[in-house]
Order: structure tokens, then sequence, then C-alpha cells
């Protein structure tokens, strides 16, 4: 699979980061999945939203037609996912992310992903090998160091050669350990909806 | 009516901006109100929303109800309205909004109030006294020079000497000639919210 190359990564790079809202687990049900575009680690440009199926199977194809319906798509460079699986076990699978969109994928984590613990869970949970197909095409996990404060994550990657997402995401985190796109993504997601919200779709 | 002192106005100053989603104009239904919590003009600290009717008389109340409920209120400094009409014609009436959440209130309009327009179209609608006198409680509208390029706007205020209203303005702009806190509350409120979800309530 090829990748995008980054000459330089501007430290104004438009960036979309990926987080779900608030949902009732192991439900049938819906999320909501909050898009932020972020000009690199600095301003807001924009948000965009769907909705995906809890523990179901849409969260790539849900999340491709967000990206590719939106009027920023054209001016994106790099998407940014919140982890691997959204509202509960809606695995995205990276590379088919990234064949949809174009566009280089960067998966974040703060804590290391447990894949033994992961495949477990999934054991209870209909197509298991589905899921579990699209946990290993992520790929390998890289563990970065955040600076001289000790603080680190880890990324797994799609499109992109692991030393320009480094870049990008040093480059974005500019108020926290992760990239702004994610931490804002992550405060309107679940600011925003709220278990009452989820429970009428 | 007293007023709140600014001593200095610190770039990270605590702000709340506050925008009005998408709706179905002179409909019965309700538009989501949207808070964004940002630290000056610098970054996102926080979101809040609420829910207030289409061309109702609840504005006021349900904001004020939404800051003083949420973590952030503490920490608040000021309060920043996007107009004063919200949902159609419910206006927040400022002097009770500085008095019920004891925060100054700066409501900021790119164009020039038009009263004469604002009172015809209020002849439509019910209780069009209460809503003019939520209107005139705003009082002086001020004009504020946003800097060389000739950008302006325009500002009115409750519980806040207009002289530190201008300061918190100026330092909360960054990105634009509005406050940043307001920007982003417009950009997440009408991002987010649809018709299609404004037609469900």
């Amino acid at each position: 699979m090829d990748v995008k190359r980054f000459r330089v990564v501007k430290k104004e790079i438009r960036v979309l980061g990926i987080d779900d809202g608030v949902f009732v687990p192991q439900k049938k049900g819906k999320a909501t999945i909050v898009g932020v575009v972020y000009r690199g680690g600095l301003w807001l440009d924009g948000v965009m939203s769907t909705q995906i199926e809890v523990d179901g199977l849409d969260a790539t194809e849900k999340i491709a037609s967000m990206i590719l319906d939106s009027p920023h798509y054209p001016q994106l460079r790099v998407i940014m996912l919140n982890g691997l699986t959204f509202a509960g076990f809606n695995v995205v699978d990276i590379k088919k992310l990234y064949e949809k969109t174009d566009l280089p994928i960067i998966a974040i984590s703060r804590e290391k992903p447990d894949l033994n613990e992961i495949k477990k869970a999934l054991e209870n949970l209909p197509n298991k090998d589905k899921r579990w197909n699209a946990m290993k095409n992520a790929g390998e996990i890289f563990k970065v160091d955040m600076g001289k404060s000790g603080g680190k994550i880890y990324a797994q990657m799609a499109g992109i050669a692991q030393k320009d997402a480094l870049k990008i995401i040093k480059v974005t985190s500019t108020r926290s350990y992760i990239p702004e796109a994610l931490r804002v993504a992550h405060i309107i997601a679940s600011g925003l909806t709220s278990l009452r919200e989820s429970s009428k779709h």
C-alpha cells in the first residue's frame, strides 16, 4: 500500500479529528460521531457529524461518507481517530478508510491497545472475524514520546510514513499530549450528546 | 445596576460564547443553544447546550440554567451572546441574565441592530411588549472598531463598564472580527444541528 508523502508539515495543516459521543453500551441504538476540522493545533475551522450503530459494522463506511460529503474535504490533509473502536465495538478499518478517502489516517490512543483483551471481548459479538480483521489491519502500534514531561501516546497509521505521522502528531498537539483536533472532538462529542438524545434514535 | 470591574484582562480569561443552531422558522418547535467555553481567544475548554422554544419567551431562563448547572460556571468571567434574539424572536434580557448568573454579559452583532425593523417584526408575535422590553433593556448600542483593516462590530452590555467590555472583545478576537468563543459557537451550533434534528423535538 502506497503512502502520502509530506515534504514539510505546516503549522496550519488542515486535520480532521474524530471521536464518538455518549451512547448506551451493548444496547441496540445509534451513537453520534463528531469530526472537528482544525488548522494544525491552532484554531477550529469546522465540524461535521454522522450516526453509527452501537456495536455495529458501519463505522468505516459512515465516517468515509461524512468526510467525502463535507465541504471541507478538498482541503483536508490527514484524518485522526480517537482509537479504532467507536460506539462500542464498531471498528474502523483504517486501511479501507484511507482507500475510500485518499487521506492518510492516524489512530491515537492514550493507553496501549491490549489486543488480547479486545480479542476476548469480540468473542461475544456477531461478525467477530470481520471486526478482528479490521483491528489487525491497523498494523503496528507505535509508542510516541510527547516531550520532556514524560507523556506518551500510541499511534497506528495507514497511508503515511511513520516519520511524517510523528511530525503531524507533534505539530498539532499544542495544548495537551494529544492533537488538538482530537482533544476538541472529544469535548464536543461528549459535551453535546447525552443519553437522553441517544435513546431517541 | 452595579458592574463587575476588571483590573486587568488576562489573555486566558474564561469566556462563554453562546449561539443557536438550525431550526424551522416560525414553526412551533425547539432550537438548540450551544455554549462554548474558551480561554480568551486561544483554546476551547468545554461545551454546553440547552433547548429553547422557537419564537418563545424562555431564552433568558434556559440560558441562565444552562450556565448555572455547568461545571464550568465557577471559572467563567464573562458571557458573550451572538446578538439578543435566538431561535427566531426568543429575546434574551441581558440585564436579567446578568442578575441570574452574576456574570457580565456582552451581546455582539456584525450588523447594527435596526430597532425599527425589530419593533415591526414583533408586532406579529404574542407578548410583544415583553419582547420589546427585553430588547430595550439591552441599552445603548456601541460601535467597536476592530483594528486597521476597517472591521467593525456592535456591542450591548450589562454588568460591565464599556472600557472593560472593549478590552475583553479585543483580547478574545484572535482569528476574526468577533470573539473566538462566538465564532466557534456559531460553527458548532450550525454544523451539528440540522433541520432533520430540530423537527424531532
